[in-house]
């Protein structure tokens, strides 16, 4: 009976890290959806392949490699030569029926395919930040490295186990170990790639392009946002108590609270900035209410969770402000979301996680940041010597949707010049 | 050995609640889908900006103050002074482990989080109905007093305990608490604004205002059909033993025939009544059904649930054409959809629950209706004199995504006129 | 004691089975969103129309006979004359709670709900293939007999014990039995219903006809991988103890990594053969890897799995060009994709399952396929000679949106031709 017990509650754990998973992996079309209505219709299909195929690679590429890196004792990661194509088997019913502390309550596949579209959620930062000006190749070859080695070696640090997690470093769901690591990737690309031509005007004047399909990218927002209670959800780890069943359900309302501070907070500044209600704002603004709460979502109170996620809101409208002032071209505020809210996230943990502390946020995201932009950098600076990363500008005017791709996202609608 | 067992079975409880809560939050991406498809491109950024911030502020409000309205007897629920910002602690594991009626047996977090989406979708209603006419603040505004106050009272008279849960009054997941309750204050606006611009000619003609994209529309129909079984298969509140799971099956197969068989009735009768298969009818139709099954989708047979449903689609479609004789402009025909469809659905329960009475569904009715009714007039009557609910005439012929917003939905293609 | 952790584990197996049924109703949301995004505008309405109601139909006459037909053994199948509208009582708390080898551990409801989508998933495939050039109310009709018998009688020679179950034909989540089966029935339109106008040219050119909404076609896809998930995971039919649990998960991991391979492969050999990164073919790679892996995806590795998805991806190509030269139109793919795919699925099977023998998966195919191509070309035939299955020259070069629905899916965009 009491082994009946123990495989039920570990069919329960591993149900919820399923469900999480399924949740987690719809960001990918909200990703990808996001970034299609944020550009021009010239380079829709041309995003929208870039974001499908970079989340077949990572989650091919974490299979092969990157989950045995990130995750080396994990009883399904097994180092060569011991591969079974580098996954290994799952629990047994002994040990799981076993008990005690160190008995295995969920499935190590399920561990994996949760892990997996973390993965892909932070390569997928990167797209929209180099969007409309990067060959489509020479991303996915970044994308290979990135989620084969690159993300997985600072996901170690922390998650693994490795030195971040044991100087104390905080980050619950990854404010910066997925969230500012994939922007600190995605600025690297962009200062090598450059912004899109005609961003910049020779004054130092900053022209808005504004995106083609904005109910897409809306719907884009709503599938993060869906996607993020798997998200933080997930990284709880385990439910099947009272205790830990509460942290989950304080989760999701803390995530939820976090995203409709940021989404208010960023639309009443807009309003009261530009005298419009700007919805990219509002729409950026809910975002980094998310990633704001998501280096620590259980802690806070609903209250500070709201409060939180409005300063992430209010930060992330001046931070696309600065990105532009800086001639940073991110045509979906991706630096700004990921990066700017990622580490107020992981600083606001001080105020309700006694465990972190300042030193401790600071270093981990020193850290993070130095090896993701560095590593990344110099990968993309190798591929950008060995074939380029940037189309010629002949390409970029006509749309690399055409060039690429050989279609057009809209083909029968007549567009303005 | 019991004590775990009754953790597993609150775990496996609270999960089936979050699990619920993100399909009922998903709804307002339906919504969101749904009335951008159904409104005119020069009208579209803003109705997404009202929706996707009607939910952050249904949200946030309702984590302030609705909740405690609403479920004052629930223990995550504090009155002032004694408040955590308005949500309190969680259940104890000693009182779950206890056992026996009135232990708890889900997480009180994750019951706010359904409810909350729940106020949510309510509001949703109403953006629907007054489209392409209604300042954006000013709805904003009354968003905060309608998820605050004006529905959590209501729903505290079924749900929380009230005098018309004590009178008998039987609504299982809201036809009439949500839907019917959102319609009525829909109704209210609706009058208050009057009709859009040449909608309704100088001899009484009603001239048809296609919505500028219907795949986004069939998008939103089939994301809140998707919804709707966390709505009501969550509504059903326990899942943990025989009983309950096969409840909340049969709720699952009842929401998915009645929407089917709605959406069936309403195109059978478009195509009679107009010579073509009218897909916004179907849409309604499907709508409909839902809404209509929604007061009872746990006692009928699911040939029972079928025929709701149609009758809900048939209604529906009649409904929208008498509003248009009745000169109430409504683009999406959400009055028809969940105010019509949704007083069907109270008065369908006479046919399979025998707890409920026809005057006690009829006081419900009347009552909730007349609350709703009244108080969001008096509101909106109030912001009207203030600051008027209305753009200019020249401003709504331009279309609110400028003026409000500043941006266009789709910039890119050319627009006829 | 015991029965209460048999009801609780009831219970999970339930949920289990309702949440992969709300996956795959989604998938209907998939195929709507993909066709309507590859068709042309002038007949976006109709083919979204034609997907909205061919889900409504098949879940209502699954549910009036199909159900019964298909399995005749369960439970909550009752045959003629003790109905209950078809559906009968589902599992007593005293069934559950004796345990051992036949006792029910889900609720009847539930299955029933999972395999009406599974239904509606057989007919959405053929909707993409006659995409363009079908009458609407015809295509009901068909669906109608195809959802009711020609679907559910092959689906009892597997699934509900009949001969080919018998005889050893392997096919876990229906590589055969749904989607080559789909994939048949369209083949019999497809032919019955000729290629739409021009698409060849008199000297056997083949003419591209783009879509008219990639955006919309790539959510689509995302959506249908999403709700695979629960297509094949839910397949399981049991999560509620370790085995299980880790079987659930490694589907779902095999699932995710076929799907990967299946698009990495396409878009390689696209790019490899056209020169360009071809968006559609990647989305038919992702999909046909799906396909592949349908029939078994709990016994390979996932390495085996990702190499399975990547011989469906090429496959897919292949056969897409090959429909071409034997100038069968199919606009989205569909044959290929569920047909090609999935034959190559069924015999993928013997690498990784001893159960499984080239006989009995060769007679399996053969039979589903004979049956399904036959039964629904007679039934289509009938309906040819009765009221016609296409519409005239000038209804379908003018679109069949304004004929058959009487509005336009974009009204607003003006429209090159």
């Amino acid at each position: 009976m009491e082994g009946n017990f123990l495989q039920l509650s570990y069919a329960l754990d591993t149900f919820y890290f399923l469900m999480s998973a399924v949740l987690v992996m719809w960001m990918a079309a909200g990703f990808a959806m996001l970034e299609a209505g944020l550009v021009r219709s010239k380079n829709t299909v041309e995003i929208l392949t870039k974001n499908a195929l970079l989340y077949s690679v990572a989650c091919t590429m974490y299979l092969i490699v990157g989950y045995n890196f990130m995750y080396p004792g994990d009883p399904i990661s097994a180092y060569l030569p011991n591969i079974s194509f580098l996954l290994g088997a799952d629990n047994a019913v002994d040990a799981v029926v076993a008990g005690g502390d160190g008995a295995p309550y969920y499935s190590g596949m399920s561990d994996f395919i949760f892990q997996a579209v973390f993965a892909a959620a932070t390569m997928s930062i990167v797209s929209g930040a180099i969007a409309e000006r990067m060959k489509l190749w020479p991303f996915l070859v970044f994308a290979v490295v990135m989620t084969a080695f690159i993300y997985p070696m600072e996901g170690y640090w922390k998650w693994g186990g490795g030195w971040l997690d044991q100087l104390g470093f905080q980050d619950f769901a990854g404010s910066v170990v997925v969230h500012m690591a994939g922007a600190a990737a995605a600025l690297a690309a962009v200062i090598l790639v450059g912004p899109r031509l005609g961003k910049y005007g020779p004054n130092g004047e900053v022209r808005a392009i504004p995106g083609a399909n904005l109910p897409m990218a809306t719907l884009g927002m709503f599938i993060l946002w869906m996607g993020w209670f798997g998200f933080n959800g997930g990284s709880e780890l385990m439910i099947s108590n009272v205790d830990e069943a509460n942290a989950v359900a304080a989760i999701f309302v803390n995530t939820n609270a976090a995203a409709a501070g940021g989404m208010i907070a960023a639309a009443l500044l807009g309003r009261f900035m530009f005298g419009k209600t700007d919805l990219t704002m509002a729409i950026n603004g809910a975002l980094a209410g998310l990633v704001s709460i998501t280096a620590e979502p259980l802690a806070p109170t609903p209250g500070l969770a709201l409060i939180i996620g409005m300063v992430g809101g209010i930060i992330v409208v001046l931070s696309v402000i600065g990105m532009d002032k800086m001639k940073l071209d991110d045509p979906v505020g991706a630096i700004s979301v990921h990066g700017t809210a990622g580490i107020w996230g992981i600083f606001a943990v001080l105020f309700s996680n006694s465990d972190a502390t300042f030193m401790g946020q600071l270093i981990g995201t020193v850290a993070t940041f130095a090896w993701m932009f560095i590593a990344s950098f110099i990968v993309l600076y190798i591929i950008k010597k060995a074939v380029g990363l940037r189309p010629t500008e002949e390409q970029e005017q006509e749309g690399l949707d055409v060039e690429e791709c050989g279609m057009e996202a809209y083909p029968e609608f007549n567009q303005k010049n």
